[in-house]
């Protein structure tokens, strides 16, 4: 296993979108800082956000009428530097691959130009009622194609 | 990125500890099966228990009078089914390395035979009052280093 | 609002039932102590394991299958200590009230002697397909009346 | 105990802040709605920011360097109807006691025109360090009486 190194957040993708959050005092533990399973909360109240306002597929309505989960098959987090009560995170996505019925995402979280947190997500498209697999939907495919290629076009 | 695959059971090394938890209707989401981020929280909560009834470390201890950390510098998870509510989970955790001032564990969960996630952490020892990295403490260590070594000699 | 004055544990009906739960990290603040909603959350997974253990009703077979929720429509603690890292709660249930759709209960929960908190709750009895009130399941019903007679004829 | 009714967000008073939170996918339980629980975590979120913005008191500073804790000694909600995945909340405060060493409060949780849920909290200010009531720093003191006249006097 590879240890990533931090990127300043200077060096993202110009296109790029940056997703603001924050953390809660419910976030930390005793020890001070943001516990590491609210993280993975934190990044995916981002990625609502980023489908609603980027992709524009509203990630309520895809779980709800349309039935159609997003499930994780795997989930990972490097650690740069801890967070803190109160700081104000940019949660920068980055799509790196769309399947047939899954897509991969690194999710960046950066304070001002530290990036503390580096995830990789990889999701699955479900037919919730049935529980099986499902390509993933036109709307969802082509919303996040679009967002990819334009990070890569822009990218300095 | 390989993916990998689920183990049964009872394929687990002879030795090694299960640690029992249980999928709460709070750690489940509206597609009605246990949210990624509660996983990560049930995984810590087992590490808790096995800190002090297999390592004999208190976890609580040590994160309070003793002020050392042992934060997460890495985590993941590869899930291969879903939790749902009600479901009785068996942790079994495996010490895959021992560093100076980290150490790594898999961490298995089981639901019966099946195993619904397995997740890889690296834990990093600091000084809670100073935030710098510390050595393992020699307790930790020599529990660790015991328990991995019962596992491998009694493996299959 | 009167302020109610804790109990010690040895004051509890003999009959009552006292269900175990453990004050976890992720449930701690940085303050060093449990976070109040996580005490909720604790609170919840003991109602869980009443109705499995002791009302013999299983919660998320009411939930799934049966299609019935408990919706919470009134929910309150007074905290009389705080509660650490690691602490062994014992909960209480007390059946105060049973209504055509609706129930009240009074939870305890108690560190050895010390009562920390004490939560009163009223659950609504709802149809989960339509969202309407339905009237309390009919073995819900007896097994919370069962368990409140007997709660009463041993008190002291 | 007298159920409350739920006010329109119209009838709040003229001056009194609404601070928006949201309804996240975690926040939501297999019933498809918000968790209780998850309740009481939006409330505290709210109310962090409604220190920061409002009373212009920093609650992870308050909290942080300056060892004072807001602990909850009582809390209380009533449900008047269920809020959904990505519904948008107003959350509106009013402070209705300052005391010694605690102060209450009245927290309304509108979406759109309907009351969705209404708290009321009493937090006790303590030392941090010895665990001990103290008096309510002076700085936050004046802050909540400026808020509450201001709603006052401007209530139709």
């Amino acid at each position: 296993m590879i240890r990533p190194h931090a990127i300043p957040a200077g060096a993202l993708p110009l296109a790029s979108v940056h997703i603001p959050g924050r953390i809660r005092f419910s976030d930390c533990d005793p020890a001070g800082i943001a516990f590491f399973g609210a993280w993975f909360t934190l990044a995916n109240a981002a990625i609502e956000d980023f489908f609603e306002f980027t992709l524009q597929v509203d990630f309520h309505d895809l779980h709800g009428a349309r039935r159609t989960g997003t499930g994780f098959v795997h989930a990972e987090a490097d650690w740069f530097a801890p967070g803190h009560m109160g700081d104000r995170i940019l949660f920068t996505p980055m799509i790196t691959r769309i399947g047939v019925a899954s897509y991969a995402t690194t999710l960046h979280a950066h304070r001002g130009e530290a990036e503390l947190v580096r995830f990789r997500f990889v999701n699955a498209t479900t037919d919730l009622d049935t529980a099986r697999a499902r390509t993933i939907p036109d709307d969802l495919r082509a919303a996040l194609a679009r967002y990819a290629s334009t990070c890569e076009s822009l990218e300095s």
